[in-house]
């Protein structure tokens, strides 16, 4: 199991990775707005943000800071895009084109950060065999050939919970890295396969978490 | 500022309510299994958690094992679901009505955990003055007057980027107490409403990051 031997950092906490993401969305937005430089104090208070949390988790990454000037938003940008992987396009496969599939294929920001859906699968004959807006859609059991052709790693699954292990199964086979679901069911995976379950509702409750304590 | 005046317990971790959830769900996957108890091993083991995870997270909320037996499968459920404040049905308002919108609206999961989408809210004329499902489709200029009629607190937020921070504004005007945000926009909002942003691509990037950490 040396799934960790490229590894040469410190262990990142996965909520710095998600504010990495959020900072380089700051850092375009600046970038547009003709902003050059900017401090970590400048950027919590336009951002609504943490100054302390800013410098704590780029600090896991290297010294971005220059006294006196603060950062260089250009540079930041591209320095965070590349730890993030986004300084290449990533092509997508996605799973499932119901109505949450339909969603997410249309979801702008995707395209935004460099994620391009590649090919579209799906099981229903009706929905099969044509492209939409320039991407095909494959039956299910096209998605070993399609995937590797097309050296897709990333997957969104958007299938019912019923249908999803079985789905992940055949990713995983067709060499899948990484799988981002949204069906609401707990999947085992190759431990080499990293995952990335997405349950709106568990969004919700931890909003309900804090109405209901408000109350009582 | 008196807005954590009735909170007498200790600053809980959001991941802590997250796994609460989880946790949740599991336990009613055993209840169906016709499955009474569960020691912390057990449940760690069928689920695929870390049992050490899941005695301390329950730990902030009180003692629930009973020493040689575990958990009570009903027991630890109904007090879970009461904590997270699921042991009632949420009325829920949706701001958009477009894909993404039309996605959430027939998402499952929310039903499931006690979320009811009692009204949607558009200001697409040809969407509007109609019913869903049994769901009434509002006018946007309407939804101070249908907020405050059905008694909704919460509101999940899936317009387009730019049309976020004044949806979320007539929202707060409503008394809606917590928002759910699709929307790619950072959302200034009253500090006694409770605001979650739910940014799809950010889970994207958390996978891009480890993917590209592999192949440097």
């Amino acid at each position: 199991m040396a799934r960790r031997s490229t590894y040469r950092l410190p262990k990142i906490p996965e909520m710095t990775i998600r504010r990495l993401s959020v900072y380089t969305r700051c850092l375009l937005q600046l970038e547009e707005d003709g902003v050059k430089t900017v401090s970590s104090q400048e950027l919590a208070e336009r951002f609504n943000l943490n100054s302390a949390q800013v410098r704590k988790d780029l600090a896991y990454f290297g010294e971005f800071g220059v006294r006196g000037i603060g950062y260089y938003v250009a540079g930041l940008k591209a320095e965070l895009q590349r730890i993030l992987g986004l300084d290449h396009e990533w092509p997508v496969a996605l799973v499932g084109f119901g109505n949450l599939g339909s969603a997410l294929f249309h979801y702008k920001g995707f395209t935004r950060q460099g994620f391009r859906i590649a090919a579209v699968f799906d099981d229903d004959p009706a929905k099969v065999n044509r492209e939409v807006a320039g991407v095909p859609v494959f039956d299910m059991r096209d998605l070993g050939r399609e995937v590797k052709a097309r050296n897709i790693q990333i997957a969104i699954l958007a299938v019912p919970a019923e249908a999803a292990q079985a789905a992940a199964d055949q990713l995983v086979a067709a060499g899948i890295k990484a799988v981002l679901n949204f069906a609401p069911a707990r999947l085992k995976l190759a431990r080499d396969v990293r995952l990335k379950d997405v349950d709106l509702s568990i969004e919700l409750e931890t909003l309900s978490f804090y109405l209901a304590k408000n109350v009582r």
